[in-house]
Parts: structure tokens; sequence; C-alpha cells
């Protein structure tokens, strides 16, 4: 998966395995649009913290979100963060247990996010995540309030300082040991999306939506 | 969610919709049991990152490990960490944008790995996590020898200071908002676990183990 494009940054390049690399633009793009689940870390008080939340990307930044009172947002406004996003794809068994792997899509952010500090905008962001993964979905619902935009942080990170690591395909053995007669091969993961069910309070004559129906279809 | 014990600290408390908290160690267990993939946060240079990796948990504490070589164990070890285990079990659409959210399980466990240092136990720790995985499969391998072992560290976390932080179920909505005619409810996640397939260097007469063929029925 060596690509052309150099790391950004030291702190951002590959360093161990570096043929898994991926540091162009499209590649880590790709990435971070297949799964909007990523892990924030950022330090509070000397301590390392990681809280799971969902990224939208729009160009050339990521944003995330929760409430005004989150601790985690509090603390990585401004602040140096790491936003890394995985896509687990399968593991990978060898004829040894040391090379036993995994293959996996993983990104990494440095940065430090800014607050969104525009209500209008901050609404606009919110509503193109929702739109990004239900294409449709915004015009259907009851328009955000003033209370429940304030009550929201949005935060936002230049996707400048990012590197991808990419691991696919089969077991890389011992050279002896292909002559050991052990199953060794991949077990593929996938995240599929279940049926959708309501939540048992929809009025009369309102269908599932298209985009409900074929959410996920590109992604994951 | 709410169960009857307390947060074992106060920056593991859960602060925000503390209905959701877990502190209990069964249901903590339950959710490091169902998903190897962890991210784990530590501090560089004041900058955190998180990497990706596996844990495995024995008992009181948890695993995680990789190449000696590499910049995440070596800067976890006898440091501050984060490590967070996330199952994203669905999508949770609302009546209004704000309302929207995810079901989840999340673990977070703080604390300062220790390496392990005996080579022995270095060695049975990695093939407990194979077997855990793969019931049977360390003794159809080629035995770990001891330069991959000295190449491999293993780092050990006790699940001391944790906390999980679950949410299940529909979509709340205002009030008011349910006499909207917009479709509300889950659209369920799942990790499915794909048809297995061998690197094409296989032995004549060597079959799919069992381990590989049922692996992942008790897990995700």
């Amino acid at each position: 998966m060596a690509r052309e494009s150099k790391a950004p940054s030291e702190r951002t390049r590959v360093k161990r395995l570096n043929e898994r690399a991926v540091y162009d633009r499209q590649g880590i793009d790709a990435i971070l649009d297949a799964q909007p689940l990523c892990h924030v870390g950022y330090v509070r008080d000397g301590q390392p913290f990681v809280t799971p939340t969902f990224q939208w990307r729009e160009g050339d930044h990521v944003y995330f979100h929760g409430s005004s009172a989150s601790q985690a947002l509090r603390s990585a406004r401004d602040a140096d963060v790491c936003l890394t996003v995985s896509c687990f794809d399968g593991l990978v068994l060898a004829r040894s247990g040391m090379h036993h792997s995994a293959n996996y899509r993983a990104v990494m952010i440095l940065g430090r996010p800014t607050l969104i500090e525009d209500p209008e905008l901050k609404s606009t962001l919110v509503n193109n995540f929702i739109e990004g993964l239900f294409p449709g979905r915004v015009e259907t619902l009851r328009p955000n309030n003033a209370q429940e935009i304030k009550a929201t942080s949005v935060l936002s990170l230049p996707i400048s300082e990012a590197s991808a690591k990419v691991r696919t395909g089969n077991p890389v053995d011992d050279e002896e040991d292909y002559a050991l007669p052990i199953w060794a091969g991949v077990i593929p993961l996938h995240t599929t999306v279940g049926t959708a069910h309501d939540d048992g309070r929809i009025l009369d004559g309102v269908e599932v939506p298209d985009h409900v129906r074929n959410f996920g279809k590109n992604m994951f």
C-alpha cells in the first residue's frame, strides 16, 4: 500500500512497517468517509483520555460534536488532540503465533480543534453530518432550535497533519514454515447493517424512508 | 443501564448521561471480551496519540502487545494511558437532528501499563490471546522462538480504574415531536464474520479447522 507522497510531519510518519503507510489525501479521505466512528485522544491534568465519538469530513476538515457540557469537547478545544479512525477488516492467521496479524485501515490526525462559534454554521454542519449519512433526511426533520444549537459544541480539525496505515492480504510466514501442515489465511470481518426498526411511536402512513432502507451501502 | 456500583475514581465517573454508566466488573468484562480491538491513548512530548491495537483480558488485567520497537508500546510503558474498547451497535434516528444518537458499548481503562519481562510468561500470554480467539489453535502452530519473543513487547494493565458507558434502545425525542409525521427508530450495526480464505499455500490434506469455522460466534 505504499504511495508516493510523504508524511506531513515526523510525528505522523509511519515508523514501523512503513510499506503500510498512506499519506495521500485520497487514501486518507476514503478511510474517513467509510467510518463515522472515531476515537479522540486528549489530555487532561496530564492524563490521556480516549473518547469514542463520530467524525464527519467536509473538504479539508473533519468535525466532531457533542454536548457543550462534555468534558471531552471542552478538553479538546484549542488543545493538542489525536483523532483516530479505524476499520477492522479481518484477522490474519499465520503458521506461528507471532506472525498472526490483523487487516485494517486506520487514519491518525493530529492538530488543535477549533470551536465553531457561529450558531447557523454549527447547525448547518450537524445537518450536513446527518445528510451525509442519510441523504434527504434533514428536510423531513423538525428544525434545530436555538437552545439545541447552543447546547451543542462542534469542533473543527484540519486534515493537515495526518497519516494512514493499511494492512491487507494474507499472512506473511517465515519461508520454512510454509512446509508445515497448518491452516493459514484470513477471516474477513464486515460491518453489516441490520434491519431498521421504528420506535413504536410512528404516525400512521409514515413509511420507512429510502435513506434508512439504503443506509450504509457505501460505508464501512 | 444504571447499575448499583460506583465509579472507581472521579476521573472515570461518567459525568454526562450517567444513566448510561456501568461500573461493575461483570458489565465491563463483557464488553472487553466482546471486542479485541482497542484504542490506546498515550502522550509523547505533550502530544496525545491514539493507536488501534488488540487487547485481551485475563482475570483482572488487560494485555496488549506489539513489536518491541513500537513507539506506542515504548511510550505507554509505565506511563499514564487510557485504553478504550468500543462496540458501535447502531444508529439512532430521532425526529430532530440534535436528538440523533448512537447505540454503543464502550469501556475506558486508565492506568500505567507494566512490561512483562519474563520471556516464558510473555509467550504464554500471547498464546492465550490466540487461544482465546481460536480455541485449539496454539497446539497446531510452530512454537514461538526466542527471537520472536524478544522482539515482542507485552504490556499489562490492571482493570482497577475503569468505567463503561452503554446506550441501547430507541431515540428519545421531545414529547411534542412525537406528533410529527417523521420516521424514527434504530438502524442496528453488526460485526459479521465473512468466509475464511486460506493463503493459497496450504499443504494437501490440511482442512479448515473448527476454530476458524466457528470464529466469532460469541463475539462483537
